[in-house]
């Protein structure tokens, strides 16, 4: 069987995630890792199957038997390495956000349509079993025409005050995955968005001109709403889960908890928490959305997460922050 | 044992509800009955139970003992029954709105407050089983401090457009009760409130200047955030949730189902629909309503929905529609 | 409207639930209340309202305006009254079990065929809306050819000793409901039943030559099979569980909770406990087994829950503590 | 890191999913695979990583460097392969059941003793986390004293004729998971058992002797009680459920569903069915089995499901059969 034979570039914590599931997958070959270090690799047992582990990303450009790259590494670096492996005739997979600056990603995607390679952005809970079956009922006519859309994210815990300084913000950091999904179950473009947003959790994100807590109202541009509330920090675990309500009916995507084990006794009727955070939650997803790339590439057919994609989060991100700054609805025609 | 005598003017539908209840009530005793025609009443069974069924209001006000007054009439008729009844020294308990004017509004307070007697408006949600065991459990402090309040409050069909036309609009017909229900679990007043609105059942709301479908959020003092999202129009039944995220949980009320059946097939696995509409889905409640407000007066304590509520739900709906038409957000300061 | 006039004979706990339900009936009359001290019913508020409370049976089977007589008292007076009621021409509403003699039950029951009064047995739970919807939804082939019908019964606490006593046992006392149950669902009859039972809680029941715990397997005449658990203690509360599994699918009914609020914290995920037992699980299935009554009386249509159920039901719990005692398979026709 | 290095005996259905997940074991390296053909494995991709794939056990069992065989073949032959295993020092692991013949298990039980190697028994569902979280509450004490342990066990479609006629029928084929299972958590050994059982999907049993619907009904030595009921044909999937109810509470597993997706329409809720089969519910199950019997090798600490279980599972089988067969409860001891 024909496979995609890939590179990866950048091996921290998402790097190592799809080097595993490449190194299983039925679809890839994972042929070359490279990093600005790779001293912390040596002591990965499954990693020593991979034939080359290089601190030069040439080698892995310069290989013509790899077709696919993907690219792990921090937000600043993408587009260079995107443009890099466009110039290489590479496919590429890259991690979300394309960049923190759209007239950059907006360039990025000339190059891209140039090239004419396959460019999948990393929105993995498009592949979500759960939400993928969501969307796909949306999509079926199940509940009609959707009316309201509401996306509940909160993270398990709040991230060290070193991460929030450079995260780039609540919108374009954690938001951004909601927006893409909202996108892609209303299958509507957003016309405006609307954002109240505050400080609750401590003061971290605060001094960093940052929020920790949002309710963000989108205006479709059929009319219909969304609306997607955010935390940086629910105890209770990652909670996600998704609801879309239409002239027919609703369709809703409960938390998955690691277990069905109920007790109950004199006290009360306990139930499981929800899986920790995204690494257990999305587990199967991040399989899904690797070989679905792979067939993109090897059956010649569009990719689920395109750059249009990302670079429309993006956008609405954007539009997030000004709506927060500026208390006032924002319209996405305004950021064109 | 002591009971409250009641009269009630006004026997719609909601009147007669009182009036089965008030009946059955160990704390009340049904003394008078009065609407502009009594016709309709004759063939229900219950109401000749009823002493005195009249069509002159007076012979509620001038009966020496009774007690308390229900005004259950139309809104525009509000004010003149509660300026009456507080004349002539009798408790009141009212539907809401009070009126469609908060000067008005205001000025009746002024008469109620000189007058001395009770005055409960008609949330009967605050009596629901199920809200008041959340309402409690944030109170006690099971969720830590309230950051994200969530209501989902969508009735199961649109209402006729003559309905419509003389309801004052979704924001203080429907939406009322939701700012009620999160004042009250919030236990923060308001500071400013912001609505994304559309029309997209049919024309009937759009024709009248109206909407059926809105995301309402609210900003509480402390900063904490509320999100309403209302529909005219749930196909699948009344839908009545409840979500209260706090920085130590969540606490979360589901719909009421008929029954706990579950049938599985080859085809799928099926439940019941939530119940109906507000008649099965709070008929506890408007029981617990009236004991409550009969207790309030036996035992000379606070009711549970003061006048202040019942005002202050207007001013938020006031403020919503202020939102709605200006786009933008309003600070419930503007209002005073 | 017309209504069945009723006359209540014993006016303990059930008895009193039945006097509150019949006042508030729009079908029933509660005429009179007889027991053999009345003493007790002076405090109670609502039996204000009954006419006649009286220590003399006669008061009720002498009076000509009463058509029905609710015989609420002690197992072993049944028959008794049963017979006068039968001979002065009275409907019968008779609780369970008929008696503890089957021999003399079915001699009663020929009473009641030539009297050619109407005659129901007080088994509540086939009036629960949820095992009600069960039932129906069984008759009409939602899961086609029943094949396995399960009942799971449990008591939240057990009765003290002094009831045990004089209980006649798990069989007659408790699990006669759920035989009752399933020959409701099942709609064949029984062939025969098989007994696992222990005393497992404490010594209050070997003591008495009872059992506290016990599963019981039922094979009915077309193969199909039956299970029922009882304990007399379920510690998380009244346990009164169904499934009912065919060729075609499955139905099951749940517990009751009192709420449907959920909360989720660090901690764990947890729900209400079920109702706390049966005055509060089957509240609303006392009130249906009254009108359905009253209804059969008034329409001249048979009863819901007959005197041959009753017997039944009898017959079962006799075989059920002789499979017990002999430890083996009892078939039914043994008894005959 | 150290691994055992395996061999697998047999490359059907099971054998098959061995390899693969010991191929992504880290605790493991598969060596080599015997089948008496081997021509239905060169199209499966994943196997052509295995170096040896030989139609002469021979090759594994004479191989140094092999130190653990999975006995994946049909059961006539598992006592030979153990036999040999054994005598070449190799630890095994060996599907269910180990025989068809008690007498000859329990010899072969005195060669692996002598042998002094491992030995596990494919009892998967020890493995799955649902189950084995519910049996760790158990052995915590988190619902007291166990007093009825109910299974449900029923799969989604019955097997071919073809099937049944070597199944061994189904108390050894099917039921013999679910003793295993009940002894697991129970934590007690079985006093006696006792079947009802009918045939009632189709002729394909009853014409080979054998049933597909059972009540099996066990009591333990220290009175407790269990109940499993079994179906061949459950429409609507794969039902695995399991209830363990003490003195203090009750600890339930439901089914997995494929998606937390749940639809509202006009007509009902709807929910997923449970996952298919074995396969998918036990997906997790199969792949901690090996892991498991890896590490009991690895840190020389005692498997998880032992020998003994084996041997025991299948006197129960027998008297579960014998129970049937002639129709009264059967104690264990008379098949010692």
């Amino acid at each position: 069987m024909e496979k995609v034979v890939v590179g990866i570039i950048g091996a921290g914590r998402i790097g190592q995630l799809h080097a595993k599931n490449l190194l299983l997958s039925d679809h890839c070959r994972l042929k070359a890792i490279a990093d600005v270090s790779t001293d912390h690799l040596k002591d990965i047992d499954y990693l020593q199957a991979v034939p080359v582990i290089t601190e030069n990303t040439d080698d892995i450009f310069n290989d013509p038997e790899i077709n696919a790259v993907f690219i792990c590494t921090s937000t600043d670096t993408h587009i260079d390495f995107i443009t890099k492996a466009a110039k290489n005739n590479k496919h590429i997979f890259c991690e979300k956000p394309i960049s923190f600056d759209i007239e950059k990603t907006k360039e990025t995607f000339k190059i891209i349509q140039e090239a004419g390679v396959k460019f999948q952005v990393g929105f993995n809970r498009r592949f979500d079993t759960h939400f993928k079956k969501c969307h796909d009922m949306v999509r079926n006519g199940e509940v009609g025409t959707p009316q309201i859309i509401k996306i509940t994210s909160r993270d398990p815990e709040a991230p060290p005050e070193e991460y929030v300084k450079r995260s780039g913000g609540l919108f374009i950091d954690m938001s951004i995955h909601d927006f893409d999904m909202i996108r892609y179950l209303s299958g509507q473009d957003v016309k405006d968005i609307t954002v109240k947003a505050s400080s609750l959790i401590d003061d971290r994100f605060s001094r960093n001109d940052d929020v920790d807590t949002a309710i963000i109202t989108i205006t479709f541009t059929d009319g219909s709403l969304g609306v997607i509330d955010n935390s940086r920090q629910a105890v209770y675990g990652y909670d996600q889960r998704i609801e879309v309500f239409g002239n027919k009916g609703m369709v809703q995507v409960e938390n998955e908890k690691p277990t069905n084990v109920k007790l109950s006794t004199n006290a009360s009727v306990t139930e499981d928490k929800p899986k920790y955070f995204f690494l257990e939650r999305y587990a199967e997803g991040y399989v899904s959305e690797i070989n679905d790339f792979a067939q993109s590439i090897l059956e010649n057919k569009p990719v689920t997460a395109k750059f249009e994609d990302g670079l429309q989060a993006e956008l609405i991100a954007k539009a997030a922050k000004k709506s927060w700054l500026e208390n006032r609805t924002v319209e996405l025609k305004e950021l064109y």
